[in-house]
């Protein structure tokens, strides 16, 4: 890693920074300013301001999408803020472009404050077609991303939630194919009560899943778990059914599926022993993750995913956020809701070929250019059919 | 003009506006992915997050401008909302580039209230390293302006204000050349008591001029006159210093100069002829000044400017923000003063050589990309020797 590390410095150091503005119109003469600006620039302005609609028609809005944070829960690194948390964007607006051919921008925002957030961005809306939420710490983010939901007329998709969930649920789609379950009659733990453990486990149960168990550092969480903020309340309804009680250890056991987003090295080899015949582990705390694969595997793990990119099966969210927005911008989806994001989850999974499909392949490479596309039909096939769509 | 509008809306349709978002940074391979994004940029994020200077060093904030507009005062259409201003926010963007090289990008808000719009700014200032204020509507801009200027740490620059104030106190220092007048003995009417007029007159009288008459609809503005706003209340305080009262007919006589920033055709020939010998005019309502320089001419002006293209002496806001900006952002300026717009001032004016200058070419055309070097060079050094330069 320390590799990295000197290199992205240097780099980021000598491109200052990674992102540019430019024109997608020529300012060679008299008469590209005359279009480009004064006086014609004031035809669209005028055709706007009469059909509010063509603002989609005549800016860049409709493949803008803001990449807003607050620097509360940055990578790894915690409540770093506003200002230390641009790289982080300034990547996000780079890998939107490479993988999605969408023009992200980052809106690095020097407040915490929910409601702030909320009505700084919905001031905003005007310039976007998109808002994607980043690394703003949970349960803030939810609340954040309902309100915006609510009140806002253009997408809004909090990636480490729903990106997340998405590619872990591509990756359990392609598990189960090849250890020949279903998703119906599959329990599973899904340790981490965070913003991904909450949406990995709404997604899941969306797709059909019977039972899931979410779990803390305190343990299984039930109605009763005390200390539970109001987001894992809500999901200690709708999960373990079961009321099943006591330490990770002791949910894992006959558990189908264990989804890690929690800390290093908590999952036993003990643990994975305990669980169904032909177990599935997402183990992927990063970089180390809560159980290594030679480790999961040696237990007895069928199939064994992480976060990391130099161990197979690695859950990156670039499988799925530039595609998601692909689709949902190309159809001016007033919405990225449940339907468009298990579109987009099947659409990874079935990215790769049943004849490529093995146990260390679950996944497609990050660098698979397909995926994209794959994800953005979808999305607006979905976004069609749940009636998000505007065209 | 009606052709450039037919002109300007195919091609904001075609390009779907006229912004994009590029990565200055290739990501190809996977050790591109470590370096860009994780696991390597939270490096440069521990890097700002010990040390927040830092953040010009690893982001692209040392290079980024917020065009920021509430849509509420767009060309000469109006109040016609936030989104209604994008293409002329995004036609900001693309002089901004192709002039200055700087990057810049739309904030079109979506709210008229002064302390929202200032709050929203600060909020969002981590990633800009300067601010451009445009098509506010006047007085409330003076207000943001001022208050942004207080509490944020990056240049404030309203563009409809001091833009066209530089490039007319260039206009005028080169027209004194020829008339060889001294800016200290002339004196003048600035017709047009809005956000533009107030400003050149602020900058000429920083400039030394004696005295300034101001006017609007109703003729000389004194500290008497009802129904004037508390920024005209402010300038009556340092203007008109013989109380001169009446119509603007009234006041321009054996003036030396008139500046129209108002409507058209409110100038006759006979206003112009009672002014002193030698007059200067720039008559910059658009499309239709002031009075018609062939006109002016004909009734003895000497020198004569307008805000078209197709007369000589264009006033174009373009000869000085992006150089302005590039050298604000160049030395990390912390604000735009009056030390730095007189500067640039005389840059924009010196760029014309003694050999080229006559009564036919006072200002450099716009296209004279050497105006920017030389405006972002002037306001350099000034910025350093008032003190406002932070390398």
């Amino acid at each position: 890693m320390a590799d990295y590390n000197k290199l992205a410095l240097e780099i980021h150091e000598e491109k200052k920074g990674k992102i540019a503005v430019v024109s997608k119109v020529e300012v060679k003469n008299k008469d590209d300013l005359s279009t480009a600006y004064t006086p014609g620039v004031a035809e669209p302005c005028r055709e706007i301001h009469k059909n509010k609609d063509d603002v989609y028609r005549y800016t860049s809005k409709g493949n803008l999408v803001a990449v807003v944070s607050d620097g509360s829960a940055v990578l790894g690194l915690g409540d770093i803020g506003a200002s230390a948390s641009i790289p982080v964007m300034e990547g996000k607006a780079v890998l939107f472009k490479a993988f999605g051919d969408v023009d992200a921008f980052p809106i690095c925002l020097d407040t915490q404050d929910v409601d702030e957030i909320v009505r700084t961005v919905k001031l905003m809306e005007p310039v976007f077609g998109g808002v994607n939420l980043e690394d703003i710490a949970a349960p803030r983010c939810f609340e954040i991303e309902s309100k915006l939901k609510e009140i806002l007329d253009i997408p809004v998709f909090h990636d480490d939630q729903h990106g997340t969930a998405i590619v872990v649920a591509a990756g359990v789609i392609n598990a189960l194919k090849l250890v020949d379950k279903k998703i119906e009659d599959i329990e599973a733990v899904v340790n981490g009560a965070g913003s991904a453990g909450i949406a990995i486990t709404k997604l899941l149960l969306n797709m059909g899943i019977k039972n899931v168990v979410m779990s803390d550092i305190n343990g299984a969480i039930t109605l009763d778990s005390p200390d539970i903020n109001w987001a894992q309340k809500e999901m200690a309804k709708i999960t373990n059914k079961n009321n099943e009680k006591g330490k990770l250890g002791d949910i894992m056991v006959g558990k189908d599926l264990f989804i890690g987003v929690s800390a290093p090295n908590i999952v036993t080899k003990e643990m994975v022993s305990s669980m169904n015949e032909k177990s599935i582990i997402f183990a992927m705390a990063n970089p180390v993750p809560e159980i290594m694969p030679d480790l999961a595997k040696e237990a007895g793990a069928y199939i064994m995913g992480t976060g990391r990119s130099d161990f197979p099966n690695q859950v990156n969210n670039v499988l799925a956020f530039p595609g998601v927005f692909r689709g949902a911008l190309d159809v001016k989806a007033s919405d990225i809701n449940e339907e468009m994001k298990i579109a987009a989850a099947y659409a990874v999974a079935n990215t790769v070929k049943e004849e490529e499909l093995s146990t260390d392949h679950i996944l497609p490479k990050a660098f698979d250019k397909t995926v994209a596309d794959n994800v953005a039909e979808a999305v607006k096939k979905a976004a069609r059919e749940s009636g998000v769509a505007r065209i």
